[in-house]
């Protein structure tokens, strides 16, 4: 569709009572899946990126890489073993998280938010002490050097939102028990980041079109559900699968003081500037 | 014409190659004429300028008020004198024009960029010492206290930026000659201020589409023109009349140091943000 | 009198104890009646206020304007309509209420200011949304656009002070429902300023010598009246008419934290300096 | 005399214009002479300077103690030995100078300026490495641990006032010679700290009425005397004796760019604010 | 004994942790006894220092001086007179302690400092109002000049510190009960000094090993001391004699927030870089 | 060897004027070889740098990791091919050489720091865009992915030191030529860092003693060489092989004005402290 550029003054007037209500606040995006993978959708996602902090809403972005990862396990001949349904992290694969999250996968966001014209600093989580953790534990499984979150400080991040910079950050934590590093989840990296830093929103990138009734009908998503509903919604089954640790991190952040998270479906288009600049609501949020 | 949220965001996206460009560079906005009559044209104006302060830019607000200030004249019986083209500033004329600039037009250009989220501080040429004036003399005839601008002083300007308020500026000036103070032009004030601020931009707001070699078709529009043809433009009687003043005005300031002035149509909606956010120019441009 | 300078000198000298006993604090000087009239007078304010700012007191000016929007709407030919003793205010009367007090008396003050070698900056309600009022009601009675204070917000007048001027605030207030303003009453306005600004004393510049038991008889000056004294003094008929609502303005302003609060006379030459660097209580404070 | 409240309102008002030409300027005042050692002189002139320093004039005190030192000397039955007319200071000599100027005289400057209101902070050459000095030599005679000045950093200087202390300066070098510290002459030093912060006056306060064609005679006193003028004065015998060393160290002062050095009599109560913030010069300036 | 300047580099890198640990923590150390006297044990101490404030430690020294005072008091043939085992201070006494502490001792440690690299401060309790004191009265003696601290503002010595300057500090003490100044306790001042700064240490040296069991027998050393149970060990006898004010200023300062506190023995060389850098106690810790 | 307490507080006490001589200063160490490959030697100079740190050194890591690199593209099965001595770098390797150096080695070096007690933040080229380069060309040889720098912003080195963090920086750089990012041979990059950051000095860490007449004779040592003696040096045979680029990397960083340049021998523990601390020169400086 071809607009006029007199039409487009008008759509860019129209942005401003979004913009002013988000201004300054800091809104953290966990970044992933089809979003991160498709070269046109990263692109879309990165340069929403960038305008948002132009306009003064201060952007951290929170990533994972398990795809990436996979590749170079299997490119390794590293055959995976799965504990619980979580990957056994040996620490040989540890080495390979590590340097595929804080080197390539980090440094490539970087690299195109700058291409964008954005000012990026990545960190992972031994920068700045910013992510503590320990050994997953608690269950009765060993799952090797997944890490359980301890604490986040967020003094590295403020330091580099002071500088301008949009901070980048990959989802490793510096081990508090001796050892050097975690794997850790990145939605709840996130979740935790977004507590930490008192955010006014969580947004995490997924898949799917957000919390449906019946996952087959687009028609029964559930735009808005107050954190202290979602235990019924999983009890009736509602929220299952992987939805429950998703929406488990939108509610803990909401607990800690985020004042909303969403579940964002990442494979449309502007999706996060639909969110938070337009009177439409995509996906989910919990608040 | 419908335009869907993803459309919307698609749009917002796209503009952001024009918004870096702009960050923190400083646009000084003459506004006058019909974009300050119509209350359409004048909610479009300065929900733009509203806009384009939350993205990052410094846009510094001028304003005349001839129509107003001839009102007020009328409804106190006061006959204008004209000399030399010009209104005869006599004391109670002065007073008027005072009063009427910055109590009625500043003011209320305040109340509605407040209005529209903004937040915005009035003030004149006596504030801070901002213009300084004397009364303009030498072509022999006597405009009674009409001033010549002989510096301005952008500290106030700054500090008002630096406290985030957009700063609109009624061109009446203080009187360095003993005169309290003195009745100036707006577009020269502008382009003085600008130069002052070694401004990005310089835009007058005018009634007319721009420069054009035949006043009665619009394909005659002169998009861009380098402040040395100016001369020759104005010997061929392309510049003519009213235009004159104004495209030296824009002359002036580019020559003090201003990147370009713009002579741009306020008829037309969102003129400003088409000229600076999308790859369209309107109006004449002087470099 | 002829001084010696020898003499001059001693007396700046016994002045310390009371320059250093404000130094750094908040003065709000309410700046109305003949002392804003009298040519002589005016400029025995002014560089008094220009002084005490000098010195490191933090000088807030508030003023009205009565006689003046009664000569512009005079000369407008504009019939005053009076409602319970108050002007009512229709739109016409707003406007020219707006324009006399900001743009003729505000910029007129700061002119003079500038004059006497301070450094002024005019501002009134709307700038920076400073003063928020909504429409006086809850008496029965219609007073158009007359408003009652709901909220002060000081941060444009600490910017001000901040960047070294001295701010000159006219009493028109922001609507907050919906109207784009309203005339307020310079006194009220003035009392809740110096309580925003948390101020060690409020200055009210009248016509009289102070609160006096017999209005006929100067020595009969009440010279400090605590303000939980007050509504005794109005029940016995010693605070009476006019001076009623003045006194009223004070003892708000001391039960939301002033330190204290004047009536002075400003008929008298340097009132102000008398009151705060001589040992001297002149007019009628409440504490 | 007594002076009315509102004849002091007057005189303090009349004051204006000289507290604004010194504003924010750096005045260093040489101190000595009857000037310390009467009471009731010493009460006047460090009140004047805790004044000047409230008004937001910088002051800077120097000062000698050359009488004191002499009873301790005494005291302790030590013969003063005379090289050229200068003292000579041995190793105990110096110990005792030290311990007088920076320990006793200084020190009481302090807590006297402290009791008038001000907050001083009491420094010598050493404190911060501020004043560097060789043993004095290249003119035949030996007087032990007399210095020559050869460099005054400010910046101990500057720190203290930005702290909003008045700065109280007791004349001992640093030795860059191998030695712990020099004794300096007061007079030079006070010069070579104007020149060192640019100051914007010198004031010498002697026992003397100024520099006066005809010492006998007051009505001689040259008011004003160009600093390229002083080698003929000298020459005629106009200057001489103790009066040459001081008027050198004022034009030494003004060659190095302090505006304008004073000599003036420190016997006249006040003299400080008469020369300041009168229209009256007193003593002699060079300029 | 040779040490390689490897051996030297490994010692070095041992010391970062302890260095660490004191990083940006304020250590006050009271200097007296045989650290000051002799020449070579100075010289460790105040290169120490200054080294401990090149590694980020904050330190502030306080000095006495009783030594030097009675030398002078001899060398003018003053009589001491002792009441209750304190010297009686009458005004030539005191000013007699003032000149020797505040202008010899301190400025000479001033100049040592300054030798080592560092760059010190010279204050006392006069400057900038820092050590308030009345006269000590309450057990019905008559100590002439000697004060008790009844308040410490610290703010000098932030503003000291801040300027990256070492303080160095005489216990002399403004009177706040007329008297111009007061003789304090050397150890009491540290004491009150480091409560006021809320130090992390208190560092007291004297001549002795610390607090022993056995004076005669250094195995008898009592390493650490919890400040409750100090009482009883006086009871005991085992606290006596000078020691006893000595601990109760240490127990002071840890009442008031002071981390620990130390005695330690000034005789032994660089003893405070031995307890603060390397793993060894000496002397005894009150915590 | 067993040293004592007092012994080691000599020795730091001895290090004072080093410590003292590089106190805010930058110095940039290009960290590589055994030095980083050996557990023991990477412990000594990962804390050393802390210590460095903590003694007000600003030390800035640049590090390379060919061993690292190597042995990954080795698991991976991936043949190396060598184009004039210079690994090719094709996009594949390219992104093992970017996951290896910004994932693997410096997040390491990072957690390695923050072990220590410091607090690093890791970054590359990338970030903040901090190097530029373009492909390297000129020489008629296609080396891939490798780049030529263009242009060092030292700003994001600068934030990064201003929030007391040590920063550690991986050599790989963002491409201007429309390439991503470019492998960079890391001791140039250290080089153009230092001269970007006008460094006191740049220390490249080694496997050799230094520069030497006969690399058979440890007595051969050259322990200083002019940087314009360095192509007579290369002429003569003197410098050769490997020592080539790296003498010639400080020779050009001395060139464009950082004061000194060492290659120094890794291999010994703690060899950038006795250079930096003690009185000992290790290794070559170029000058």
């Amino acid at each position: 569709m071809s607009i006029s550029n007199a039409e487009r003054a008008r759509i860019l007037n129209e942005a401003l009572p979004y913009i002013q209500q988000f201004s300054g606040k800091i809104i953290v995006v966990k970044y992933g899946g089809n979003a991160m993978i498709s070269e046109h959708l990263r692109r879309a996602v990165l340069s929403d990126i960038v305008l948002l902090h132009q306009m003064g809403i201060r952007v951290v972005v929170v990533h994972g890489g398990g795809p990436e990862i996979s590749d170079m396990l299997k490119k390794l001949g590293k055959e995976g073993r799965f504990v619980n349904g979580l990957r056994y992290t040996d620490p040989e694969t540890m080495d390979v998280v590590q340097q595929v999250l804080c080197g390539k996968v980090n440094k490539d966001l970087v690299s195109l938010i700058n291409l964008y014209g954005g000012k990026a600093m990545g960190l992972c989580g031994m920068d700045g002490r910013m992510i503590q953790a320990v050994k997953k534990a608690g269950d009765g499984f060993d799952y090797g050097l997944v890490g359980n979150i301890t604490g986040v400080n967020p003094q590295a991040i403020y330091d580099v939102l002071a500088g301008d910079y949009i901070p980048v950050i990959s989802t490793v934590a510096a081990g508090t028990d001796g050892e050097k590093c975690y794997n850790i989840n990145a939605d709840t990296a996130a979740a935790e980041i977004a507590a930490a830093l008192d955010a006014e929103k969580l947004i995490i990138l997924t898949d799917v079109l957000g919390l449906m009734r019946d996952v087959n009908d687009p028609e029964s998503l559930i735009s808005k559900c107050p954190a202290n509903e979602v235990p019924a919604l999983v009890e009736e089954g509602v929220i299952q699968g992987g939805m429950i640790p998703k929406i488990q991190c939108c509610v803990d952040a909401v607990k800690k003081g985020v004042r909303r998270a969403h579940i964002l479906d990442g494979r449309i288009e502007h999706s996060v500037l639909i969110e938070l600049l337009t009177d439409a609501g995509v996906g989910t949020m919990i608040y």
